[in-house]
């Protein structure tokens, strides 16, 4: 077995070299502003639910260079003893602000801010970027599958196609923030409470003589929630009439109705229309229908249409790993340093393609809701020490259109990042994960319909303030001359 | 922080509730043979690359439940003490057989096979599935994108965009054997030695107040292997004319000529020709330009087209998460089960999807080479106690066309499949992971280069024996009686 994961390790390369670098010369304290945002929604969405903090905080607590990890840096022989003793002592000293998990979040807003030390700031880099890139890609997608289910529940299947056991673990965790009902992964369950079931696969069916004593003799030991896999030998021929035939025989006549049946190959809209008609005819009107078999929102939302009778989705490794878009693409960029005398430079990355531009300076996220729908309306990036006037119209500009703006009025603000960590202490209690996923639901409310659209959503409004506007500009002149 | 995680609570629930069916109908002990195998290549290539086998067995040594996971199975209420106290027992008794990572691999043909009581070789599926897919996903990946560099190094940088921690870090270990020279994860050079290197980001360059003051500072600390970020302002009027004047001020003087820039973004071709000149006329041939920003072997092979002077790809996202193919669907079937006389009773999984139907039996999987050339000729899937002549003509069965059959002569065998355990004990060296490198690479020269080729490969033979064959028809035969 290998030794222990110490996630520290868990960066790339060069944030050492430059952390040496950044201790060689000096700027080792120098206080640096690092923003996450991404650039695109994965499978052109309207927007993308936020989600992995809570893991990111269990990271930056436990912060640290284990003995090993010293002898194993000073075997790349590139850092001196100076660095390597201050690597011993290593801990995360800065601030982090955050969008809570669950919360939809659009491009270019900064879902995290790091305020602190360069080297420090430097290190988190590729754990911060991993962990929001995954969990708010597979949150993204559990809720366009929950949203395509219309109501029916879903239920994330997929720990067998992830790509690794963190994808199993936090995909599962991410997809019941996002809105499934629940998953098949144990551990995930155990760790978050998520809650896990099954039954039984095929092989349960193979390991008895005939199908009718596999779904007797699991209906004797489980006679609750007994869901019979009825595709193994002939779904419409023997796998139906055999699951009738066992419900009548042993779990009606004890007075139970909550069985289904599951459907995990085949045509499923025709099967499960035609199983529905089965188990109506033979009086089983409860018996729940459970669907699995490459489904995603586009499937389930094809299914829907031709009537489909299906009450679960079971959905796998296209929801696992996101596979129509199996990248989120969050970045960490350089926003603003901080001289001597605490006054804050803000720093821009040019671009030939524009849309790589970042904005610059510490910023807030505001967001406005429509006071009487209570929909959100637009968020704006403001210099960090802005504060909106909820009582009088306001002028939001577009991020790279100069002669866009929009009037915001009769609208309350709300601020979307709140303190995780301030002077290297965490400041945020932790949200329970039903309560996530409860917000993310929410949330989800105050999204107009057209922003939520499959095909061609809305773009919703991310825009700078006047102020914001105008340092970005400011910088651009700049860097032009 | 969460408890430290049991891997083996890693399993989809229904291999618990399906556990407790064997146990309570004392079909606990039964011996089943259970195979890995996948259906499809990702990216319709002509074959994989199996990978993951050593995480496998450190998941079956340590196969084990916790107290903490004994108390969250007791509270799901599901589960008598009796079989609790079981679990708490619970060790791996059975025999493991695989195909050893590195080696290229053809659908259908059992990867692993296990063969072991019913409760523990349902147990591991999950675990088994998600390494082997995960890993061989990734190996395959970079097979592909190091075979279209045409011998130029290709690096693995897709850290941040994983899907997880275990998707970096396992994904950059499972790069290393498809043939990526290093890695950017820290970490996967700590735990499994994948070279590990990295120098800066937009970040380093932003900290001072020029880009030529960052390069400057930068070679000063690492005369050696100095590959300075050239795209943060202007490419080709700023970044490269400051490398150069860096490399000619600091590192030449010192007789230093290993230096080279790294390119991430714009018109890469265009950028390296341009780059190559300039650096070239100022009499800096040895500087290596190193090129990254969403490359893929499509990208790669049309940049090679075009003349682009790059000597390494960064390759991150579309490798780390084989974004184009993000999936590789391993699966696990029930081959045959053992009567209590130790007789092997084959089983077949029958669907109306013929190639959804199951190569039946315990069985070898044994390789023909051309005794000339060394070429791999044909895959053959066998009884497990069938033995090849190598002196006579052999006559393999296609799995589903039974008219076609083809007789192969001067051939050489290898059995693929090794012993990994033994009645619960591992019997396996787990080759270092540059052997298994070394070994990939090797293999990788016995394919013919149509079945390397990424568009229509040649579709490579993986028959039955003539035995394998009659014991699948003959169960077809019963199964639709």
């Amino acid at each position: 077995m290998p030794q222990e994961k110490n996630l520290t390790m868990l960066c790339d390369f060069y944030e050492l070299t430059m952390a040496y670098g950044y201790f060689k010369t000096g700027l080792c304290n120098k206080i640096t502003y690092f923003d996450v945002f991404f650039r695109g929604i994965p499978d052109n969405g309207g927007f993308a639910i936020a989600a992995g903090l809570e893991q990111i905080v269990d990271y930056v607590k436990n912060l640290h260079f284990s003995p090993q990890d010293i002898e194993y840096l000073r075997g790349k022989g590139l850092f001196d003893e100076e660095f390597l003793n201050y690597l011993k002592e290593f801990r995360f000293t800065g601030d982090i602000y955050a969008i809570p998990e669950g919360t939809p979040v659009f491009p270019y807003e900064p879902l995290i801010t790091v305020c602190a030390p360069a080297i420090e700031a430097q290190l988190i880099e590729t754990y911060l970027l991993l962990q929001i890139n995954h969990q708010s890609l597979i949150a993204t997608k559990a809720s366009r599958i929950v949203r395509s289910a219309q109501g029916r529940a879903v239920l994330e299947f997929g720990s067998r196609r992830a790509q690794g056991g963190d994808g199993a673990v936090l995909g599962a965790r991410a997809a019941y923030i996002g809105g499934c009902a629940g998953t098949a992964c144990t551990l995930t369950d155990e760790l978050y409470g998520v809650p896990a079931g099954g039954t039984m696969a095929h092989s349960w069916v193979q390991m008895f003589d005939t199908e009718y004593d596999a779904f007797r003799t699991y209906c004797e030991i489980y006679p609750h929630n007994a869901t019979l896999l009825v595709d193994t030998y002939d779904t419409l021929r023997s796998g139906v009439p055999n699951a009738i035939r066992v419900f009548k025989e042993i779990l009606l006549p004890q007075g139970i109705t909550d069985f289904g049946i599951r459907l995990d190959s085949g045509d499923i809209s025709y099967l499960s229309k035609k199983a529905r008609k089965m188990l109506d005819e033979a009086g089983l009107t409860t018996c729940k229908i459970v669907a699995s078999n490459s489904l995603d929102e586009y499937l389930i939302r094809d299914l829907m249409m031709q009537g489909a009778q299906i009450d679960t989705f079971g959905v796998g490794e296209r929801l696992i790993t996101a596979k129509s878009t199996p990248v989120f693409g969050g970045v960490y960029k350089l926003a603003a340093v901080e001289d001597e005398d605490g006054t804050i430079r803000p720093k821009i990355k040019i671009s030939e393609n524009t849309v790589k531009i970042t904005n610059p300076h510490f910023k807030k996220v505001y967001r406005f809701y429509d006071k009487e729908s209570g929909k959100a309306l637009a968020d704006e990036l403001c210099v960090y020490d802005e504060k909106i006037d909820e009582t009088a119209p306001h002028t939001i500009f577009d991020q790279n259109a100069t002669w866009k703006t929009k009037t915001l009025s009769n609208f309350t603000v709300r601020e979307l990042q709140v303190p995780i960590f301030k002077k290297g202490e965490c400041v945020y209690q932790v949200p329970a994960l039903d309560a996530v996923k409860a917000y993310c639901a929410d949330q989800l409310e105050t999204l107009w319909d057209e922003v939520k659209r499959f095909e061609n959503p809305h773009t919703y409004y991310v825009d700078l303030s006047e102020k914001l506007w105008y340092v970005k500009s400011g910088l651009l002149e700049a860097a032009k001359r």
